[in-house]
């Protein structure tokens, strides 16, 4: 089975393990809407091939934490198009959560998500289990505060905001707690691996100020335009498209040259460059350069 | 150091550890006024007389439970308080969070208070490191779906919903997590002290009824009469307030019966005695039953 099956797998077990006999059928429909069908797993993704690149000798662990990562982030989604923040009307193409379900049912949808994602990960059979909590305060720290997503998400309720600040907690925190986590799952040392996945996170963040601006709006899967019209920190609207665009170049090329030395450092930095083209694609950056001259 | 102290204490130093560099202050204060000052913190003292009934031989692992439950209860009074649900101006004599500090923070608050309650278990340092998964799942359990309180409240979002069902999973599920993650920190089989919690979780819910019709305002800090102006499901209403005060008295009776034999099972015992006066004061019966003579 590829990776990307696995992931669909396991985040399918998780669902269900969540819809035990005499579960609220609405909140179980409106939990598989947040979650099914996925964007492009890249998280938990990340988790899987770093722990493979660590050895991967607990799998299972691996997997939990791929999934409850995905979770959290699907979460954040939910929450991030209710009314009171962003008011999105779609993502993934489809109808938000909100939308399709009403503002209750979506915000306890993302309620619980979260709680799913720890649970996924305090039930995980695992031959090692002391490696558990370890992992789990890793993804724990990569939502919460001080510098996980929620604290992201709320330098957007904050009059005085730095834009560094902000795009490390809202993206840079899970992604950096996906890479430790799989190194963690594995047995390996956090620290180094984490460095990696904040250096991603970041360049992710950037490469979404650009789709916000430059991108077809069919290939997003939701409107364009929308983090300018919301004011919100970004980027493009700092240094321009053109900066961004240089912006996100460095920080692929700082990702790749973290990637810690270990046996699959190749392989990985091989994803780094694919990641990067699905991001930021070149004939996006050239039709862009080429309209602004 | 008494019960009620050492809760307190461990509380605020589960925000403070929130409270790291560079986190966002506003979302800070509004977890803090989530927690602080707090009710009756009635299922961390849950918690930790279960452990202590148990031999609490790992009192920090009971201690980061007590904790973990009062978060997580906590989050969904902040959600549940939410315009698109109850709308509460008041909780606990002062303003609800959302009216202190907006929705978006509300929502934020509450998230990250659910990531909190987790992260407080997986970074706990006690000598039985394999007991922490355990109660972590046992804690999930009683938020998440299928019958935590994230289900709970949704059932009020269902078309049908069956009295016992909506709060066993909104009140009980809780309590019984709290019996069953108190006896698991301390080493102890969880299933009969769940039943115990889930009984008195019952209790506790059908006293909620009653001081929802019959209580004075100032005593709850909160409006009253809330529920039946929200047409949520309620024993007051079903069976008449004198109906819902038997009602208590027996699950009260039910609750004492189900401690499971151990040395504190006395102690334990005149708990749920003094609880059930504070819930439902002897003198608010006779008044009740007097002015409905």
């Amino acid at each position: 089975m590829n990776e990307s099956h696995r992931i669909e797998e396991l985040l399918l077990a998780a669902l269900q393990g969540a819809e035990g006999p005499g579960h609220p059928p609405r909140l179980a429909a409106a939990v598989r809407h947040a979650v099914l069908p996925g964007g492009a797993r890249v998280r938990p993704r990340l988790v899987l091939a770093v722990a493979a690149a660590c050895g991967n000798d607990e799998p299972a662990l691996a997997g939990a934490a791929a999934v409850a990562i995905e979770l959290l982030h699907c979460a954040s989604l939910v929450h991030d198009d209710l009314p009171c923040f962003d008011d999105a009307p779609l993502r993934r193409g489809l109808p938000s959560v909100h939308r399709a379900f009403g503002e209750r049912l979506a915000v306890l949808a993302g309620d619980a998500l979260i709680v799913r994602a720890f649970q996924v990960l305090a039930e995980v059979r695992c031959s090692r289990p002391t490696r558990v909590p370890p992992v789990l305060a890793t993804v724990a720290a990569g939502v919460g505060m001080p510098g996980g997503i929620c604290a992201g998400q709320a330098w957007e309720c904050e009059p005085q905001v730095s834009l560094a600040q902000y795009q490390r907690a809202k993206t840079g925190a899970l992604f950096g707690a996906a890479t430790a986590a799989g190194a963690q799952a594995a047995g390996a040392e956090p620290a180094a691996w984490r460095a990696f996945g904040e250096c991603l996170g970041e360049a992710y963040q950037v490469a979404d100020d650009v789709r916000d601006v430059a991108a077809d709006p069919s290939l997003l899967g939701k409107p364009i335009g929308r983090d300018l019209a919301l004011g919100r920190p970004s980027v493009a609207r700092r240094d321009g498209v053109a900066g961004a665009i240089d912006r996100f170049r460095e920080l692929i090329a700082a990702a790749s040259q973290a990637v810690p030395e270990c046996r699959g450092a190749d392989k990985l930095r091989a994803l780094v460059r694919l990641e990067s083209e699905r991001l930021v694609p070149s004939a996006l950056c050239a039709e862009w350069m080429a309209s602004a001259a």
